[in-house]
């Protein structure tokens, strides 16, 4: 799927096959990365050829399809067959709320149409999978509005991790907000954080913002402290995993190092994130699981050895950042602001009643 | 020279040779550089085969030797060539304070000898260095003795870079505590940052702790946070490149967010460093030079290419903590508490009448 109005589309379907732009190769090569069944996609979201919470969401949408496409018997053993590769697919990365957020909804609305014949029923999935995937190219764009009012020319802003087009259908989250200030003529300059162990930063949103020509500065993730006391910051925005009812927010792990550091420094601190990255489950923080990825991510790169080899490691990808530390969560209905509880509870009532 | 009080000696001087141990090498292999010349220890200094506060000292303490070895001449002409040689070498690295102590103090003994005979000011000099490297391993282990008082058994202690010995005469400074609390018997584990860009954490502190066999865990630098908030830290240790007369101390770069991020959970924060680090001339942070090194160093990784080649980087290499964030400076004298003006201030006496 081609769609003018995003920088580049990370996801395309045609075909009856989903490609992936692989992001374990960028900055170096552009790969393409073919699926043709729900294992693939588990596979590639698993491995992380697709990341990002929203952009795992879309993968995993048309997963589903792939994973019914070759579906024969009776209604009832789809829906059977559809929850069985939803849940599957669901299992193949724990925190991205996104990524439960697309297959409930392609499930309630196959469980809710008056369709009897599979191969409506297929075709209503793709649909569904299709509709979730150019609803995020709208959400990311309002989010883009809403976060550049945040911002005046001359500022500098720091983000960590990817939150961009390559994490979402193609404009981003938090760089929807560097893209929307960019087509504002708002001048303005970025620090990206590398964002160790997959260094996001330093290979994905370096390599967005270089094509979109936005003046951005690299830096580690342990320089952005002195950035701040050295008043060179003037705020910050990052993406989300998932956000819960209270406002804790799960993001790429560090980010809850930025929040506090921020604080710190009196720098306000903005989640970008769509409604679709709310969880209406959980309360707060401690309800959002955190995986914890493989040891070698850390002790090699590129498959040369960066410490010694028996060395024990605690590679966690997400951290939660507690309400208190975030200054606004930029949505595609506006900026929410504290208390969290009750400006999300609004955008509760709105995703209900959807 | 051999010494059987330290797990390794990174730095060696037999036969008119320095032998540095190529920290840049480490873990994967043990390479030894021979430097016969005063130039081939600035460029080991500069491009960091050698690297730490103090063991930059020691190095350029026989550099200075090197320097002068082939020296012919009157004894006016050599404390010339002496004091040229030392400012050459003090220009190898900006902002360890033991590279310029090393060198004074050396120049100093020369200068009120009364030796008049070249080869006996060029024994002079030799003896002053090795007296700088013995003296470096007393430090040390006072160091280890007054900081491993700190901690309790079962403690988990965070420390940055690598302040161990490598960075000394084989013993460490923050290193030297958890060496002492392992010569106790004392149960505790360590939390390695891996500290970017260099990797020192990963490369040098993991293989230090691992051959000595004390239970360590690597973490990327922006993981601290999280595990800060879930009390799995109860203290931090970290060197010192530089500490001026009030306390503030420059350090490897992201040692100032860990130190904030420690004031905010309640966790203590403890400067190791010998009294060598401190700078009579700086009265605050403000008066330390903070070296920038090469943006490469960020954007390629064992020559791989990380990131867009034309993506612009900030690379400082150290960064300043002030004083109000740390708990305590453990020094050969004792462990120096706040306020530090005053405790820094006995210390100072010591030096000037030393």
């Amino acid at each position: 799927m081609k769609n003018p109005k995003v920088p580049f589309s990370p996801v395309e379907f045609r075909k009856e096959t989903l490609y992936l732009l692989d992001q374990r190769k960028l900055p170096n090569r552009e790969v393409w990365v073919a699926c043709r069944t729900s294992r693939a996609v588990w596979k590639a979201i698993r491995h992380m050829i697709v990341r990002g919470a929203p952009a795992i969401g879309i993968a995993a949408g048309y997963g589903l399809y792939l994973g019914v496409r070759g579906f024969r018997g009776g209604r009832y053993e789809f829906m059977q067959e559809l929850s069985r590769q939803g849940r599957y697919l669901d299992s193949s990365r724990p925190t991205a709320r996104n990524l439960a957020y697309a297959l409930e909804r392609i499930l309630n609305r196959v469980c809710l149409s008056r369709q009897d014949h599979i191969v409506d029923l297929k075709r209503l999935v793709l649909e569904e999978a299709r509709q979730i995937h150019l609803d995020d190219i709208v959400l990311c764009r309002k989010i883009g509005q809403y976060g550049s009012r945040l911002f005046k020319r001359g500022d500098t802003i720091l983000t960590h991790c990817n939150a961009g087009g390559l994490a979402t259908s193609g404009y981003g989250t938090a760089l929807a907000v560097f893209y929307a200030l960019k087509e504002k003529k708002i001048p303005f300059s970025v620090f990206v954080d590398e964002t160790r162990p997959l260094l996001q930063g330093a290979r994905l949103t370096a390599w967005e913002l270089s094509r979109s020509k936005i003046p951005a500065t690299l830096i580690c993730d342990n320089m952005a402290a002195s950035l701040m006391r050295a008043r060179k910051i003037q705020g910050v925005v990052v993406g989300a995993d998932r956000i819960a009812m209270n406002g804790d927010t799960a993001n790429k792990i560090g980010t809850y190092g930025v929040a506090v550091l921020a604080h710190v420094h009196r720098i306000p601190f903005y989640i970008a994130a769509p409604s679709t990255t709310f969880d209406l489950k959980a309360k707060t923080g401690k309800d959002i699981p955190i995986e914890e990825r493989p040891h070698d991510e850390v002790r090699k790169l590129h498959g040369k050895q960066l410490a010694p080899k028996g060395i024990k490691v605690f590679n966690p990808s997400f951290d939660v950042t507690p309400a208190k530390y975030i200054s606004g969560i930029i949505t595609e209905a506006g900026v929410l602001r504290p208390p969290f509880a009750r400006s999300i509870g609004k955008v509760k009532r709105l995703l209900e009643h959807a």
